[in-house]
């Protein structure tokens, strides 16, 4: 496959456009990364997430630019989970990117599911894929936090980063008990603000308040000035550790089985949603679901119905 | 089915041990679904969403107190997609919802997944069909905001309610262009805080920005002050108008189509994944799972194959 080829070769042009293809899907998305999976697996993955807000994007920047200057080559993707009605990414704000244009060592894509029946889970999930295939060191993922999409980060990275900053209100605490479980860093950034001190000490009491460290690692809790450029190095230094554990212990592969569970699963469910589209194609999809709608056949029946093999 | 006729027939204990059934999913969930479809349809679905700290519960509490002293019954159901790991919901913040305690007329409930294939989006919407069949007259599906989880409430919901508080930062602003798409209602709650007008006047800007009001509804901003039953009556007001704003331009059957298609597509999706487990036995995944994560295989290649039909 020629795209492939050129993509594993390292041409920027043909990642762009393999990454549009997966913001799509379909047959052409898969085969694709089919032909490409195999070239997979030697990226260290971060996932980033935080309350709108907090600063991702700049302390994005700022480590990509860390990095860079470490000689490792990153790819960033920004996912805005937001618009899937819009069918494009509204993250406008990566003016702030604009020191890392020009560098072929960095790439930066927004990602939207642009209709893909997997969503954006899938679309994001087969980007990283193609980044890693591409030869990236380091893939960074951004993603606005609370709810589904901190927990979709967690299982496709390696290293999960939350990005706190001073002056947490009380209901952001309850959320805590869901970014503990996934957290293997906490950021504090714009850690010059009143409050930072007391936002570190309230990360380690809800972190001892979780009992002793999950598999061994105990998330180290960083402040940072990412405006500034202030604690980036400790930041990556905090990275470089938790890839370091992942390897030594073993973690890695059992990461990376639960990123191909993920991946599979995924795949499963838009395979099987195609393939009943097919089945029905148009006329019979639209009729399918006035029937549903009237109550006239259950969801159920119909979905049993259709994937009963013959 | 004696349990589907036992909540049918409005028995409390039925519905809650029929939830119970839904967040595991499976067999049992779908056979349980498939006998009360046909019941199903009456109620008014309102989805509520808003960051954390907007007021959503107390609002939520004040708008149930509204519609029971008019003497309709209120289901909600309490969505907390923050943690799926530790497969309970964190929202204890039920403490509010204490005045609603003891009225056979309302029904409460937070929602995990249990670790459901089909995830938390699947639970919801099987305990949504399971309040409407249970014969509740409104139901409220309360979750917290930003990203995927609302796009979810929105294709859950007949009407769909955003809560915005006076003081919103710049990066929220950043969300709206999501938000915009799929709120039928604005609430300002906290309207006693300064800046209430502000931000109703912004909302108002930025619905003006969007162009002429979608399918003839213009979005309504209602202040209201949740915590002091100030405003109730003008959001249930709301929430009435729209419901016959959809029922008289026959609305109300395209929204009940787009859940139909959501409801059914996730069921192809939860039924193919079970198909695909079942095939492979618990030995066979985990072979799969090991030559995925060594890209012995490629997943792509893995799902179409088991997908396949003889």
């Amino acid at each position: 496959m020629e795209l492939a080829q050129a993509l594993i070769a390292g041409n920027r042009r043909a990642l762009a456009r393999s990454i549009s293809i997966a913001e799509t899907g379909g047959t052409a998305a898969r085969e694709l990364l089919s032909a490409i999976y195999a070239h997979t697996g030697r990226a260290h993955i971060v996932g980033i997430t935080g309350s709108p807000g907090a600063g991702k994007s700049t302390l994005v920047n700022a480590l990509a630019l860390h990095w860079r200057r470490t000689h490792q080559t990153v790819g960033i993707i920004a996912v805005d989970p937001t618009s899937p009605f819009t069918g494009g990414a509204i993250l406008g704000d990566r003016i702030r990117m604009q020191p890392l244009g020009g560098d072929t060592g960095i790439f930066i894509r927004s990602m939207a599911s642009r209709g893909r029946l997997g969503g954006i889970a899938h679309a994001t999930s087969d980007a990283i894929d193609l980044l890693d295939a591409a030869g990236f060191d380091i893939i960074l993922v951004e993603t606005v936090g609370a709810g589904q999409s901190e927990v979709e980060i967690a299982s496709a990275a390696h290293t999960t980063m939350v990005i706190e900053v001073p002056g947490m209100g009380d209901d952001v605490q309850a959320i805590k008990a869901g970014i503990l479980e996934i957290a293997d860093i906490f950021v504090v950034n714009k850690a010059d603000r009143d409050g930072a001190d007391a936002t570190v000490r309230q990360l380690r009491a809800m972190l001892h308040l979780g009992g002793p460290p999950r598999d061994g690692w105990e998330p180290p809790i960083v402040p940072a000035v990412a405006m500034r450029d202030e604690g980036i190095a400790n930041v990556a230094a905090a990275v470089e550790r938790h890839r370091h554990h992942l390897m030594s212990t073993g973690q890695k592969m059992y990461r990376e089985r639960a990123r191909a569970k993920r991946e599979f699963e995924l795949l499963v469910q838009e395979t099987a949603l195609e393939q009943v589209r097919a089945q029905l194609a148009e006329q019979g999809w639209e009729a399918l679901l006035t029937r549903l709608a009237a109550r006239e056949i259950d969801p159920y029946t119909a979905a049993r119905t259709l994937l009963t093999r013959d």
